[in-house]
């Protein structure tokens, strides 16, 4: 692979540079990189939401076993993720990036090549950002902005009591790919034999669902489809009790979830044997599976068993009844945060 | 000074205990720190301005020099800039914070408290971020949405032949206050002296321009009031020359600038002079001065010459003429961008 120094490019050069493959797709783009800020307007009555998550090397990836393509993509996704929480329609990101010396600029072509494939994919437009320098590895911090009618906006704080509990898609699967990918760099490393290639046979699943997530803006438009409107939702970035108790906390209600209708993936499942843990535990606190948490009230109840990819998992109750977890043997838990890492 | 553990608030809890204290100032902030987005809307004919800024610890700022507070303050402020520099108004901003362990929950209150100062100054709203653990040092993302009538915003691409070049305040101050900083702080390292107290009598001027730097909006609302509309604008953050060939590459236009006529303030002056460096090259290769360069009609000399912190310091030529630095002796230099260090 060709190495070229970043430094040779100059700042706006690098900018420029990585920009230029990126097309403005989005009519309320009236001005994307290039000016001292970007212009965008979604007019009346949409309402603009926006969201930024920071991604750190050593702490929320490692680049011994990510690609920076995959990087770039995930990095994106992240965020329209939190737009698609909200009902909304994401349409501009900005991408900051602080660099370390050992990247060339060939790596961080790959990285913003992963990026211009997710904004493809779901019709963003980069708009501008920052690109620096940094003392120590990799720095991402992605903004998004998205739109929504105000009255189409869902919070965490409209869930009520007998409301149905559903989550998308299944849980535990990028915590269980994440596992796998770091018992294969310790080993790596023990082997010390730079011919070592891991072997991911039957476990490309969990391994895509770590790598390579996706927003589950399908889900929105097939609700939007059926005139289901929730009442409250979330996506699942730190992991499903985390996210419940959020929702449950702004919206003064309580929960039961059924630990037997968690939705897991067979390889999800095997992993977690092959690995002695519990799967319930990986599916509960495990994070980074970026489905939606969702809930609808009773009377939506036919509508949103049309949906393939969607669960219930649980209801609404009234505050005092607590945040319960229902076990397969019947016993009950409160739901608890996982202990917090800063991660 | 109390030494709390960040851990023991939880991530939630930290951005809960830091937000606290920055009430909304803005009815076009619909929802600001709690869900997944900040939720605004700018209304009808109104455009929405996005920019954004990382700062990193150790290529950005020295907190051996730089107190959190100030930090806190100028991280805001040089975003609300690139806002002004647009001709628009700042409305709301994101924080994101990479903190590694050496950081106590007491720095980062300092750090929020700067920002709070600042956002109250300005009148801008906290709608949302991100927190995490980083690897080393300290690591902040600041993105800022603002607002603009469409016929309003001022690019960096509407000047025309025989517009006045003009820049508010002065320039250099805050890099020579930087060389200041890093030669007491050089000072004080080879002393080994724990009692080392700098001193900055008669040198207040330029610590402080780079320590609390301000953005113009006072200039902004002054041409505003004279019916001043530039046609083009920059804020001066990376240093004049690269400024003024940008607002010149994007123009399509040349420009003669005058060395006699470029503000400077008497403590740049003679720091330069003591520190044996050229203050017109500080000038031109600062950076980070945040005073605003635009370009306006020829018509409107007597208008602009009404602000008084405004200097028309050359005009516009065609742009086969080039980009030329006329010296106080006469003699030409092209202007040139300083070599880049990603900073």
């Amino acid at each position: 692979m060709k190495e070229t120094e970043i430094s040779t490019l100059g700042e706006f050069g690098l900018i420029e540079h990585l920009t230029r493959s990126f097309p403005v797709r989005n009519g309320s783009t009236h001005r994307g990189v290039g000016d001292d800020c970007a212009v965008i307007n979604y007019g009346k009555d949409r309402e603009t939401l926006v969201t930024t998550d920071l991604l750190l090397e050593g702490i929320h990836f490692d680049l011994t076993y990510v690609p920076l393509m995959h990087l770039g993509y995930k990095a994106i996704v992240v965020n329209l993720s939190d737009v698609y929480a909200m009902n909304g329609t994401p349409r501009q990101v900005t991408v900051s990036l602080g660099i370390s010396k050992r990247f060339t600029l060939e790596h961080i072509e790959q990285l913003y090549e992963g990026m211009r494939i997710a904004c493809e994919h779901y019709g963003v437009d980069l708009v501008g950002g920052d690109t620096s320098a940094s003392v120590t590895g990799l720095i991402i911090s992605v903004t998004c902005l998205g739109e929504a009618a105000k009255e189409d906006i869902v919070y965490r704080s409209g869930a009520r009591d007998t409301d149905l509990i559903c989550v998308s898609g299944n849980l535990g699967a990028a915590y269980m790919g994440l596992q796998l990918l770091e018992r294969e760099r310790r080993v790596s490393a023990e082997m010390k034999d730079k011919d070592f290639q891991p072997d991911f046979s039957g476990k490309e699943y969990i391994i895509e669902r770590q790598l390579k997530p996706e927003a589950r803006h399908d889900v929105i438009e097939e609700m939007r489809e059926l005139g289901i409107r929730p009442t409250a939702m979330m996506d699942v970035s730190d992991g499903l009790s985390s996210e419940l108790l959020h929702i449950c906390k702004d919206s003064g209600v309580g929960c039961r979830v059924y630990e037997e209708r968690i939705p897991l993936d067979y390889q999800t499942a095997a992993m977690a044997e092959e690995l002695n843990m519990n799967v319930t535990t990986c599916a509960l606190n495990g994070g980074e599976d970026y489905e939606l948490l969702f809930t609808v009230p009773l009377t939506d109840k036919d509508a949103i068993e049309k949906i393939e990819d969607v669960r219930v998992i649980g209801y609404i109750t009234k505050e005092n009844l607590g945040k319960m977890l229902i076990c397969r043997d019947g016993s009950e838990f409160e739901l608890k945060a996982q202990g917090w890492s800063m991660k």
